[in-house]
């Protein structure tokens, strides 16, 4: 059975010697995310003591560098004095105001400055504590958008294979990855599921022209099948994150956002990883993709992971329309204690100051040679394919090279690269049979040779054991 | 039509000619919580500049008393030093830590210690960033429970009318409130709502017991008419905070938590307003009204809001289940990226060091001087009925005090009563035709005068408007 993903080296499951203090109280005490039933409540994960800029030190002392930056969010870095020092002052200023009632400075300076760094006529933005909240916004808006426009039956929401937008019961069903659902609940009569746009999956001798081209097609047979008047959103990341850093052909998100407005449906880009700098943009829809959403929710990097804080950017249009419609009093009932929380929007502002006072520019600086230098992965026979945009890349490992078949240990070999990489001074993400790296923005040359370094060694060593345990023969 | 509840004097909508910059800013970018069709996108409500102890700073410079302490959450006043010292320095010693693939050292001392203070074997925790996440983490829990236990049909939640347990599709789906619902989707299909237990709107000539009798016969007639095998969880508030503090009767809550364990339904307090010192204690589900629940949400106080934090305690009983089941891998998969966030651990430990520090012995000490001191304003005419427990308190207003009859301005009355007291120095929640007072837990005496002295001015003063505008005759 698989451990909790992660720190297998450090983590414990029933009783134990080497256990410490604090790994103790853990299992006592503490449920972290995506247990599984047998080690739900008794289970402790590895301890990670303090961080400072790219590096995190661990529970032995040992420093490593964040490559997942958390869970993709730490984008500025660890131990940033200027986001902590917002922390301090805003909650001496004013630590929380009612949104119901009231508005803080803070909240309406950041929603200016969103609404002028997003895409077309993106101007507002209603606050949220993530992105789950964020995409459970942007859904319960176009089920209200079209209850006050008379189309209650226009509800059906578009997603992909590959696709994960969240932990809350309607964002999950729109999750396209098995194992986030085999055994939670969802409403599935909601939502119809589209191929994931995986090149390097798409069917053996079709170009990328004609892959994208069935996606296309497959989109516009949907709409066909199930009816335009019925169907509400499409929601898709402009890159698959959790998915396995799934880029998708060009010209299709375009032309996906063509159909979507053909057809007056939303189109809800989900750049929760993307935005903020990820890719070198504030915001990657219509800058990197060229594709103009209805809305694009976000989270993560807004804050650098310091505060949670999500939210939703929504076309002026779209509150137009409601302003002129035939029901002035519908109310959209929908809000959070920490909409708006004015020490976020504080975070968030410093954070963007951050940003573009530097940091993007830095990205799309260093983007090729984080890419290129990861690219020299694929020389090992591990490697299926290694792929990036911006400063998150995926190294996808297969048995064999040529025919991207599975490993038969293929849920578990992410997992055993992490924890020889972990022995070298680095964390890793380990997604099934892929290592996943998306680094604090502020990451270096000299950082990135040795991640690359790390990742190298990492793999080999995983190649020799599964070699030697007669799991592999490549 | 309704403006945005709140601060009417200073919101705008619409072009002004008094509208300041941050207005304008919010007018054109920012969205708040419940806006309505009319207004969306064009709104501005009123500044709060800065916050002090129970007192808040609005955009004229007045200053007010937080009557809702933002939200039900400022638990232990604005502008708390300790805990901004903590937001600092947890900042830089560790802002972020995947729960994924790691802990840190708050998130696993808060568990324990939350393990400890929660009823019964109530020993473990999950942590969410907010009330609408604890509940959905609580739902979603309900639903793996039974997949896993092979009773996959035991999935229904009884809710009641007044309820209020979040933002997010299913949460809101529980909302026992018309307004909540009116135009947003719900899962109505997983939802049986059952009747508020509102002592106050009994039917007349019955007494509290038979009331309390009739509610318990309702809740084992939908059991029986529904089947225990297709319930899977009753979610109540112990006190029905945004329903308008509605207090149950003696004996219903323990009543009920009886018979959900007879016929295994589990039992999920949602304790978002009620725990962290609201009523004195840590928790009050066992400790206020002698009810052993299976699960307990939290959220607000915990924090005192100057974090996003939530969660949920869970029985162990229920852990240990799962642990024996016949399906050990099958997993939970849920969880927020700021789940167990370092940052709002150590808020919560420092909190919780103010709240057992003589904070919850003050709520104990002074809620009896608070609770009789606005219950003196039952004299007023306008007033029907005022109630509460601990510092949390509801003054309702009705036509005709003796038949409790409803205002013909019913849904404008709280917030009369709010921009009155807004000019005297007091900000109040409305609620339609109410008005809560949930103060910071700091309050004292003098403070208690002020603020029921405002509110018994405010109330005198609606009560001369609608005498002279012909709105009601009492």
């Amino acid at each position: 059975m698989a451990a909790a993903p992660g720190l297998e080296g450090t983590s414990t499951n029933g009783s134990g010697n080497n256990r410490d203090r604090l790994s103790e109280l853990a299992a006592r005490h503490l449920v972290q995310p995506w247990p599984v039933a047998g080690q739900i409540g008794d289970e402790a994960r590895g301890l990670i003591r303090s961080g400072d800029g790219v590096y995190v030190q661990d529970e032995h002392g040992n420093r490593l560098i964040d490559g997942p930056a958390g869970m993709w969010c730490v984008n500025v870095g660890h131990r940033c004095k200027e986001l902590a020092d917002v922390l301090y002052d805003q909650a001496m200023a004013l630590s929380y105001n009612s949104p119901w009632y009231t508005m803080s400075a803070p909240s309406a300076e950041l929603a200016e400055r969103l609404g002028k760094l997003a895409p077309g006529d993106l101007s507002h933005v209603f606050f949220t504590t993530g992105g789950s909240s964020a995409v459970e916004s942007a859904l319960r808006f176009m089920q209200f958008y079209n209850n006050v426009r008379g189309r209650p039956d226009k509800k059906l929401i578009l997603s992909r294979g590959g696709a994960y937008h969240g932990s809350t019961y309607l964002s999950a069903s729109l999750n396209g990855r098995p194992r986030d659902r085999d055994w939670m609940d969802g409403a599935d009569h909601l939502v119809v599921k589209l191929t994931c746009p995986n090149p390097y999956r798409r069917p053996e001798g079709v170009s990328r022209e004609a892959f994208t081209d069935w996606l296309v097609a497959e989109f516009e047979a949907t709409i066909e099948e199930h009816g335009a008047d019925r169907i509400g959103a499409f929601v898709g990341e402009p890159v698959m994150a959790s998915g396995g850093v799934i880029i998708p052909p060009d010209d299709y998100l375009p032309r996906i956002a063509a159909l979507c407005r053909k057809h007056d449906i939303l189109y809800v880009s989900d750049e929760v990883v993307t935005a903020f700098g990820r890719l070198g943009h504030v915001f990657a829809s219509k800058d990197v993709f060229g594709a103009q959403p209805d809305i694009i929710t976000f989270a993560k990097g807004v804050t650098s992971g310091y505060f949670p804080l999500g939210g939703m950017m929504v076309s002026s249009r779209l509150f137009e329309e409601l302003r002129r419609s035939n029901h002035p009093d519908a109310m959209y009932a929908h809000g959070l204690t920490y909409s708006s929380h004015p020490i976020g929007c504080a975070v968030a502002m410093k954070n963007l100051d951050l940003l573009e006072d530097g940091l993007l520019d830095h990205v799309r600086e260093i983007a090729p040679y984080f890419l290129s230098q990861l690219k020299t992965l694929e020389e090992l026979p591990l490697v299926g394919e290694v792929r990036g945009i911006g400063l998150m890349a995926c190294v996808e490992c297969v048995a064999d090279h040529d025919s991207h078949n599975p490993l038969r240990l293929d849920t578990e070999v992410g997992q055993r690269i992490d924890a020889h990489c972990q022995d070298l001074g680095l964390l890793v993400r380990p997604l099934i049979n892929m290592c996943v790296m998306s680094p604090p923005l502020t990451i270096t040359r000299a950082q990135i040779d040795e991640m690359v370094r790390i990742l190298r060694e990492g793999i080999t060593r995983t190649m020799a054991d599964l070699r030697r345990e007669g799991l592999w023969d490549g």
